[in-house]
């Protein structure tokens, strides 16, 4: 049952690589309606939160905080929304994303509420520097696996 | 700013209170869609996790946590769903939803999916039940808030 880690393909399709934390790979969705990152946990066969070992479930506590408090730094959104599906990709992965009161979904959850609209390679690479920017290195030395 | 804690009106409407732990009201949603819990952490104003200070962020994960194994103990879900998202109700709170492949929405999000149906008086005490004796008491004697 073991097997190595490998992103799986359906989500590496929709998204770009924006960070490697210790525990997680962090992905930019590549839809510019919603500033939306997926954190991956490099754990092969993990579905649920509940399969992780106890270290590793609360790295992965401490790196969804700390994308959402990059997001909120840079973004200052209205809401963050922080969860754990998985219903169609069943590999573990986190969202955590900016929610803004103009959004193309707001109240409404992000999924299936519109198809993905690719950003320009411009804005792509402008918000994910002022992510990277945001993000704190000091977090991961303090709190090595 | 400060104001004492209350459960959100519109969350008490949909739910049942089912348990009342270290940091969480635990209510039940009446769906008889999904077995859908919703834990409040009684911390007044908080709407984001990362609102929480650090020794309260933690035992809310491990509320979550409980509420996940007691769920997949009893039910033996295909999938946990667990969610913060608050763009209605702003009251942080956590739903902690198990999910299936005959379930009325699957693979999609429940929120939004189909209206609620609530539950019989008879299969929602009998569900309760089932939940209440498979919460471990021994987790919160252990972490005191």
């Amino acid at each position: 049952m073991s097997t190595s880690f490998a992103l799986d393909p359906r989500l590496a399709a929709d998204t770009h690589p924006l960070a490697r934390w210790p525990l997680c790979e962090v992905q930019l969705m590549d839809d510019a309606r919603y500033p939306w990152l997926i954190l991956v946990p490099r754990i092969a066969d993990a579905r649920d939160l509940i399969d992780l070992d106890e270290a590793a479930r609360q790295q992965l506590q401490q790196e969804v905080d700390v994308a959402s408090m990059a997001l909120r730094k840079v973004l200052a959104p209205d809401k963050l929304n922080v969860a754990s599906l998985g219903n169609v990709v069943e590999q573990l992965h986190v969202h955590v994303i900016a929610r803004f009161r103009n959004d193309d979904a707001w109240p409404a959850p992000v999924w299936g509420a519109h198809p993905r609209l690719p950003r320009s390679d411009a804005a792509r690479e402008e918000l994910m520097g002022r992510l990277q920017s945001a993000f704190p290195r000091f977090t991961f030395q303090e709190h090595p696996l």
